[in-house]
Order: C-alpha cells, then structure tokens, then sequence
C-alpha cells in the first residue's frame, strides 16, 4: 500500500480530525503542509487536486484524493473501533458529523480563526459577534447530549467525538466560555486520555 | 417494520431530499408538517424529539429518531443503488455531502428561504448580499465537475445528487442567476428524468 498523503495546516481542526484518527488507528502518513492564510490553498496546482480549495485533503494513491474533513473521517474508520458496525449507530455518527459541519464549525472555529489564527479580532467584530448565539446554541446541543452520555454515540469513543473535539477543546480561543459547560469539560478530558492521543499542534 | 415518520416541511430542499430518495426507492412514509416559520421546531415536544430543532426528523421507530438529512440520506440509501457499495465511491458521495452542507446550502438555500420563503428581501438586503460570492463559488465547483460527469459520482445518479439537486434546481428562487452553469443546467434535466421523481411541492 502506498503511504498516505495528508495536505494539512498545522492549526487546523479539521486537519487535526484527520491527524488524530490516523495517530490512533496507527496507520503511517505524509504530512504536507499548505498554508491557508497565505492562499496556499488556492495555487492552480493545489485547486487541480481539491477545485473546492480547502484543506485537509488526503491523497491516498497518486492522483487519487478525498476532500472534506468527515468524509476522510469515515473513510479511515470503516471496520475499525472508531465507526460502529450497526447501522443505526453509525447513522448516529453521521448525524453529529453533519451537525459539526453545519451547526458548529461555521461558528466556533471561524472565531478562532479570526480571533487567534489571523489575529484579526478588531477587524472582524461584527463577524465575531453574529457567529456567538448560534456558537453558543451547538455547545448547548452538546452539552444536553454529555450530560446524559459518556460519548456522543454508544457510550464509546468514536469519529464523532473526533470530529467534535477538534474545535470545542479549542473553542475558548475564538472567545467562548466554556465554564458553563461542565459536560463538555469532563468529556474532553475523557477524550485526552484516549490511547495514542495527540495535541492539536503535535506534528 | 413501522412505518416511518418524517417531520417535515414541504418547502424545505432538506426535506425534500428524503421525501425524494424514498419514493424513488419504494418506501412508504408518513409525513408530520412542521412549519419552521411558525416557530413548530422550537417547541418543547419537538425539541424533546431532536434537541438541535430542525428539520428533516426521521422517526425510524416509536421514540427512535435521526436528525440531519444527509445522514438520513445514506441510512436510508445503504444497500441500495443511490448508495455505491465500493468503499472510495461511498467515501466520494460523503464528499460531496459534506461539500453541500458546508459550502452549499448556508448560501444558496438561506438566499431562497429568505426571498422565496420568508418574502423579506428588503429586510435582509446585507445577509442576502454576503451570501452571493460564496453561493457561485459553489455553484462553479459544481459546473467544473458536471462539465467532465454525466452525475457527481461514478457516472450513476446516487445521494450525492439528491443532496445538491435539491437546494440547487431552485437557487434561482434565491436570485442566482442559472443561465451561466450549462452544465448544471444539463443535469438538472437528467435528475428530473430519474424514475419515481418527484416535485419538491409534491407531498
């Protein structure tokens, strides 16, 4: 098999999804590093691999790539621990999947990112501003969720966690407070006790 | 087998890829009306039934539910011809799943829901405006791969088209213009053609 090939931004979330799912499967990986914030992303040669210009983009054999933090997410997991086997669990991942994608990260990791990536937090006020309620209202959906279960499907760690860890454990950077979620908290640190856990920086 | 409960409200492209997906395959449904601009997904007895308050809401048993359309789309899919079997093919469809809820349907559907729907251009000339450059950016995304594919995935008519057809067949309502995306426009016509289709105003 040839080896994996991840394009990837170091800060990144969505990156990070990727590098600790295959950190915890043990699965080796190239890490190419493209800046965002540089508009590395949008080179002609890197819109020729993902048109979509996003990272991360994983390369799993020359010329043959998948675009989208969750789908590679799915993709890696398939017959491993981290994606059950029943079907209606695994649509159960799906569905926070889909929840981080469109209710959660368009929220609480772009105020990162303009708070503590691009340093930009004056500039970008009312864009911080209007991204706070709904921010706020996923961290509750999360919380509802944590406080009745250990993880967010199955009572066991799996790619939805992965996906949702990547931006909530990080989410006090882009200005939220998080004291008021205590699920959350004790979720987290169950999280970083997972075997093979790595730092969202550790390369 | 129960019969299943979809809450639903009909002039919902979310709703609509289900409503699609399973009178193409076969699959008898009750659909429960829940009127979004009326406030019925915020209510407790339907926040009691999915927390994040939105719709589609698939009830696959009494008190057993699944939220988020796209996942309902590969639950219901799985083991049918809308969902390819090979596992970088089904990775491909999430792709472009994920592609949809991230990059598609926060510009192009909330521009229709709020001309179309909620008939409140003026009040939201500033939000209708913002939405413009990243709503073509995705529709330029999709003309690029429908210029070289007959359907997004594996020259077949899979989720992944049920998914985008279904915000996109009516951006115009959201004041996109159409006319420039011949290939979009191409395969709008062959969506249609698919056996079982239906109208997103058909319930």
């Amino acid at each position: 098999m040839e080896t994996l090939r991840l394009y990837d931004f170091l800060p990144s979330g969505n990156g990070y999804k990727i590098r600790l799912l295959l950190t915890q499967i043990g699965m080796p990986f190239e890490r190419i590093e493209v800046n965002i914030t540089k508009g590395e992303t949008r080179t002609p040669e890197f819109l020729s691999k993902n048109p979509n210009g996003k990272i991360p983009l994983l390369e799993i054999e020359p010329g043959k790539y998948l675009a989208e933090s969750n789908a590679i997410l799915v993709y890696l997991s398939e017959g491993t621990e981290f994606l059950p086997y029943d079907r209606f669990l695994r649509a159960q991942v799906l569905q926070w999947l889909f929840f981080e994608q469109y209710s959660h990260e368009p929220f609480i990791a772009t105020s990162r990112f303009l708070i503590s990536i691009l340093g930009k937090s004056e500039e970008n006020q009312e864009a911080i501003k209007q991204r706070r309620e709904p921010g706020y209202a996923a961290l509750k959906v999360m919380e509802n969720q944590l406080t009745f279960h250990t993880f967010f499907v199955g009572e066991r760690y799996t790619i939805a966690d992965i996906a949702l860890f990547a931006y909530t454990h990080v989410a006090h950077e882009g200005g939220f407070d998080m004291t008021q979620f205590p699920a959350i908290q004790a979720w987290i640190e169950r999280v970083k006790s997972q075997p093979g856990y790595i730092s969202i920086q550790q390369e």
